[in-house]
């Protein structure tokens, strides 16, 4: 028997806005595993506009190439294994990329517990729950009664901030784009105010939300969302900087935000850049609560699952676009 | 008797440049001190780059207007007290302003021990040495072998930050204009390194200064130089923002330091805003270190007086210009 290991390629760098023809599709045999490695089936790929970061240059890991295999993370199952501690059947989370299968080293995988939905394994209990948790309460500390705001609120990230705040005693407003997102988030999610960043004036439009200033700001976005929010922190506001997703869809921008370094020294501000891998040592415990939170329903998951392995380029653009609510996966099986 | 009160008024708000234009001289009654004031007369005025932010809007204290004394801290001698716990001959530091006398309340005051030299009252132990170490120390925290840049390191601030850094065992880099100032900071005040920024390719410039990267960047101008340090942080470094004195002499810069946030999240850097007053609680013991340094020569002090009232707003311009060496005051009395 041959298998078949269908691939999404990345044919060429974009220069500009990603578009479809910087992909392709392949076909490999079905890689072996080697001594230590396990082979792995993609169950689930996760789609994140880091994806995009990672074809402009090296960031936290090396920078992707024309002719790679696009490079993403994924659940998946172990299907065969040449290491310990994993047996076929078991879950994992790995950068299998696109593609059906891929022979990993062991060394680095962690054994993922099987739920109903698997899906929440790349939501609220996978990179983006975790990424909003220990972003928030780590490194920006809310405290009760403070203002939180968050950019792209609506999305994987953005709205685990949101609804961890609101929990916390926050008061709570998110940036998204257009009036369905806003009132998704005061509707459904519990911000108590949303500011739509594409309906003009976001600067003006914040003071009015905030009217005390804001005293965390969780930014996935950069720019001039970024800048709006400089110009309206309180006094000793910390920011949060946890992506740039303004900035990833093109060339690398000419500057940064207005009021950097001068809004910092007036306000005695705080910014402060994590990755989620940084706090991964205290996984289980934000896992505990997470777990919690869901169960007792103060925590609502958003997904959007897409179906086909072949789908990928499309959800990676859509998903740079803005069109997606909640954490945007593909099911490939 | 009746004794002339010589001030100099800020008359117009300069746009762009500062210039001797903006000034005038004046003449005025001295002024008789409430209840509850005492009546000050100017010993040294300090001259800071703050001084020029204050006249482009609301900092941390309100915007200066036309027609103005012009602000300024000053090292002052109580003349008249109608106020408890100050009696003349008592030394305070206060905005006075540009003038040889003002009547101010009391309440904010605090008495200075009497020394010799006097000028040490408003460099080592005053707004400049005190800013150094509580932005080093307590906003910058650099731990021994890590490296240490700082921005304007010739300047009233920054060559009393090199020399914390230092004698805490860190690699300690400077950055300032002209060969010059270079040549003091590595030759008399025990830098490692010094990069001159205006020779061109800061950036380059630092990379080979700092090859494993800046831990902590003490950064007292902004702008450009800002820029090159961010690209040349280490993983998890750390920005104390003092100051911008690149943008205060203009109008209000178009956009800032690009890598913002780009680069703050993926070197997981924290940038820090402060103000020396936030600090004041902590002042004793910072006194005490920096009073045992000075005396052990672990710290050298270096000041540029000038003389004569009159000269002030030229010793300001001056200021701007980066002309100075150490801390400047002009010596009024």
């Amino acid at each position: 028997m041959s298998i078949v290991n269908h691939q999404i390629v990345l044919t060429e760098l974009p220069q500009g806005k990603l578009a479809p023809e910087h992909f392709t599709r392949a076909e490999a045999p079905c890689p072996t595993p080697g001594d230590g490695e396990v082979l792995l089936r993609t169950l689930y790929v996760s789609l994140d506009a880091a994806n995009r970061a990672w074809m402009q240059g090296a960031t936290y890991r090396a920078a992707l190439k024309a002719g790679d295999v696009m490079a993403g993370g994924a659940l998946a199952e172990v299907v065969e294994s040449r290491a310990p501690g994993l047996t076929p059947g078991d879950l994992v989370f790995a950068d299998t990329g696109w593609q059906n299968y891929a022979a990993l080293p062991a060394r680095h995988l962690t054994k993922l517990p099987r739920m109903e939905p698997l899906s929440h394994l790349l939501s609220v209990f996978g990179v983006a729950g975790l990424t909003a948790y220990f972003g928030l309460l780590e490194c920006g500390k809310p405290k009760a009664g403070e203002t939180v705001v968050v950019s792209a609120a609506a999305g994987s990230v953005g709205l685990f901030v949101g609804q961890i705040a609101k929990l916390k005693g926050c008061r709570t407003v998110g940036i998204a784009g257009g009036a369905a997102k806003c009132a998704m988030l005061t509707g459904e999610l519990g911000f108590d105010a949303a500011v739509d960043y594409k309906a003009g004036d976001t600067r003006r439009a914040l003071r009015a939300a905030c009217p005390d200033g804001i005293d965390v700001y969780f930014d996935n976005v950069g720019g001039d969302v970024l800048e709006a929010c400089l110009f309206n922190m309180a006094l000793h506001g910390r920011v949060v900087c946890c992506g740039a997703v303004s900035q990833y869809d093109g060339d690398a921008p000419p500057h940064g935000p207005r009021g950097v370094p001068g809004l910092i020294v007036t306000k005695r501000l705080n910014l402060r850049g994590f990755v989620v891998m940084d706090f991964y040592d205290q996984s289980e415990a934000a896992l505990a609560d997470l777990t919690a939170w869901v169960k007792s329903g103060q925590i609502v998951v958003r997904e959007d699952i897409i179906g086909g392995l072949e789908n990928l380029p499309a959800a990676l653009i859509g998903l740079l676009a803005g069109e997606n609510i909640g954490k945007r996966m593909v099911k490939v099986v």
